[in-house]
């Protein structure tokens, strides 16, 4: 399968479902350590999703052992879900180790348009340069544009993915981060390309942490493929939306629709995966 | 549906069940933003509850955003859970920007009697008037007798509810607080009048967290009601036991109750509410 | 039952198996309040399994409350997981004030060889005389050696268990406490005689929390039986490891086993408890 793997985004639907495929296979094999930096609600379903997808998880985030302990992740997940003041250096602290050490790390900008305090964290990691950044249409606006949301419902968005896709370009171009944007579809653009993800269901909605968990995932996912962000990022919002799809044929509602999911994730075979994968070019 | 809600908890009992179904339908259409200042053992389960009943639930605690952010919530859920002193600035301001906006507030005050520092820093939030307070009956003896419970058992009762009714009658007419007593029968009470909800099922006392989220409902649902936080407190522990009563039939222990209670309250619909609610006066 | 229980570890297989189940018995009986000062992945694992065993578990960490609560507790859980200085004198305070007032405790060195700050906790814990310590193959070494592990995947171990038998046996000598070490075999050892669990099935080590979770159920049959701790703890390994083969049979992955290994925990009974109890001398 490594093989066959490719640098860039091909044109063809069933090359990219192949390229996902061994995106995932490379975690499963590399086993790679993800610390991850993340909020109360989520740590335990990121932790399951890693360990699901055969990464190794370390939810770690005090200052006086991340500089010993990040040079040894191969990729870092930082998440500002339940912030407090206290809580940053070690955020900021962590992005700054993963620069120096050359592994990549992930912001996910929980509810960043939430408030003043929260955005401006928000930005001052995203100043720290993420190799992707993955939010939904309203946290991708409010890093955007740079102010706070009135119109925001907190974790939970007012805006469609697509609503932010021109958004999500500029903001890439800015930052020189990857910048993915979930919703119905998926879009992961580095600025100049845009790659739209298909899978996934609705009632991920209604599952507390999906949007957290699929970010670690990205995480993973990038850290056994750093040189290829867009196509790593959109093979792991792939890969999990398949397992959400995969999931909801037997679910009777949101929570379990989480077991099956991570069920899936754990279990996910090549034929499935080649079959249900939707990436394409925007 | 809404046209039918009244104002007041009705004798009859079919009526009392077509009114916490209208709640529900509330909740699902408002889809109220609610904040959860809470424990880390229960931050879960609490954003899946509300999730699956249609709420949209934020986990946002820092003195640095409550007071831009709490004004945006329809309803504020204070739980005492895993208690530090760095915690209670926040939850105290959160009350107060809550009653300044005037929205409502509910109080878990968990393990009241469990320790001196536990009890005052109940109090102390007892005396910002939370709309309701909803414990079991080890924690409303404690609130009311102000005394730290040389019984106590932790998150555990050794009281029943029915022992705590009284108490529940005279720490309303003190606090200005609704006094909720969970059990094997819930009671509710203004200081006046006595609602009980004879849902639910003994399994509900093995999952963690069920207790603080059945709080975190009640607060969505006096959120969508505050005119009536009796009427609407006496719903969410008659939908979340109905919830429970149906879980019952497909679980094989505590676990499988737990997803199943959240699968079966987020697709429970009329006839299942109309025909299971048992809400009554005392 | 009771009455057969025993003083040490039987050489016959049969009595073991007993043993495990009187120990059980023994917890549902008593209900014995835990107190849990542990991480925030593992909160919500841990207290349901705890609850499934038939114990209460209370997750309180104040310093400001301890003096006062821990006295009631029956035995406490302490647990090093995603650790920051702030938390450390809570540790301390409960394993004293568990030591003044002869209560078991045991503790949990989470990744203790990941990084010199975690390292040295850990060691001043263990300093402490827990009762019981209980890591993988990985976090025993780290403890015995006193040096950071260059080799560390963050919680997951590189070293099987049986790696680190000697280790244990110094360990146990050296620091007074029982040791047990996690794996495809579980040893436990007073570092003199060393008892083996067989039970267990390696998708424990994807779900996450699971080692932490069996930490605190030893921490409730250690309770109930302070005077045995080796036996104690090879009875909360050999259930809880019973009750994932049973999950195994049912689970389709990692978070189905999750549920059903709790739901078996919940339901188990005395002939499938006998029938599959596999502990024996070293």
């Amino acid at each position: 399968m490594e093989e066959e793997k490719t640098n860039t985004i091909k044109e063809n639907p069933i090359e990219l479902a192949q390229q996902a495929w061994t995106h995932l296979e490379l975690v499963r094999k590399k086993s790679p350590l993800i610390q991850c930096i993340t909020n109360f609600v989520s740590m335990d379903l990121m932790a399951n999703t890693l360990l699901s997808a055969g990464a190794s998880p370390a939810m770690i985030h005090s200052v006086d052992e991340i500089p010993e302990f990040t040079p040894k992740a191969l990729g870092v997940c930082i998440n500002a879900g339940t912030l407090t003041p206290d809580w940053l250096p070690g955020m900021k602290l962590a992005a700054q180790v993963a620069n120096q050490s050359k592994k990549p790390w992930v912001l996910d900008p929980v509810a960043a348009g939430g408030s003043s305090f929260r955005l401006k964290a928000c930005l001052e990691l995203l100043a720290l340069r993420p190799s992707v950044v993955r939010g939904n249409g309203s946290e991708i606006l409010a890093l955007f544009k740079g102010s706070v949301d009135s119109n925001s419902k907190g974790v939970d968005s007012v805006y469609g993915s697509s609503d932010a896709v021109e958004a999500a370009k500029s903001l890439a171009q800015q930052s020189g981060s990857i910048v993915a944007v979930s919703g119905a579809v998926d879009f992961i653009t580095d600025g100049d390309k845009v790659v739209c993800v298909h899978n996934g269901v609705p009632m991920l909605q209604k599952i507390t942490a999906s949007g957290c968990s699929v970010t670690a995932l990205i995480s993973a996912f990038v850290a056994v493929d750093p040189s290829h962000p867009v196509e790593a990022t959109a093979s792991a919002l792939a890969i999990f939306g398949v397992s959400s799809e995969i999931g909801m044929d037997m679910a009777r509602g949101p929570a379990s629709l989480r077991t099956h999911l991570i069920d899936s994730l754990y279990g996910l075979d090549e034929a499935t995966a080649l079959a249900r994968v939707r990436i394409s070019r925007f």
